[in-house]
């Protein structure tokens, strides 16, 4: 059975190239699409679109932070952030994505990201540069966070535009 | 030729289901050794050991520090880390990994670490906890880490021993 499973699988790779070429390429723009949708949830302060974005067992790592693991539980925290901040609002925030590595449902990729946010009025403006790690996964719901790091980044990115 | 396919891989998946758990079981324990040996090197401090758990196209994404990409500069940047401190000792280094997750060559965890370092004799020792994302990825040689995340740990790492 394992020589046939092996000669036959070969046939319809080799067969199938292109459409795997293709699954590949949809995937990248899902993902692309996925990050677009997180960059206008962070800059709309929309917690629930961002959380609508991630997985029922996610992991947001952040500095100085306890894992904060499962969708709730990330939900609550983001909650806590925006009650922290009642006047608090996104002036701008831009991010970049790098390295995707796609393989079947799972993916990875790493973010540069700014952000601007206007405080209370007495407040200077929170002006910050950050890093991300994400890792992704698709089910039948399609593309969501599993698993994101963020760390301080220097400004500008340190990487090109 | 599509259903086909799919008819007999389903047939193969089927004949084969405990290899294929064997294979995630496999990679599992591969993973282990591979924590175990990075949790070895950082102890010793033996950037040549740490440097060859690192795959060609890796990116470390450490705090305020510009993304480190590719293992020559991975390299150049660990030296550089112990240079600056000529005289320092790892005393203890302890890491316990999460959430791991296998798709065929690919994999990621997340970590918690725990670091004491007798600096100069002059100086305190360092004492910190920190957090790691990590993706990796098996070729030829092995898994090897493509992707690395640092941030810091709240003391005792957060987590459940």
């Amino acid at each position: 059975m394992r020589v046939s499973c092996a000669v036959f699988l070969a046939l319809c790779f080799a067969s199938r190239a292109l459409p795997a070429q293709a699954a590949t390429s949809n995937a990248a723009l899902e993902i692309e699409a996925l990050n677009k949708s997180l960059a206008d949830a962070t800059r709309r302060m929309d917690n629930g679109a961002a959380l609508a974005l991630w997985a029922d067992d996610g992991v947001s790592l952040l500095p100085s932070t306890k894992p904060i693991e499962g969708k709730k539980a990330i939900g609550d925290f983001l909650n806590t952030v925006t009650a922290a901040y009642p006047g608090a609002r996104m002036e701008s925030f831009t991010m970049q994505c790098h390295g995707l590595e796609i393989s079947g449902n799972w993916a990875s990729e790493w973010c540069t990201e700014h952000q601007i946010v206007n405080l209370a009025a007495d407040k200077p403006p929170f002006d910050g540069w950050g890093k991300m790690l994400l890792v992704l996964h698709r089910s039948a719901g399609g593309w969501r966070i599993t698993r994101e790091m963020w760390n301080q980044a220097l400004p500008g990115g340190g990487t090109a535009p």
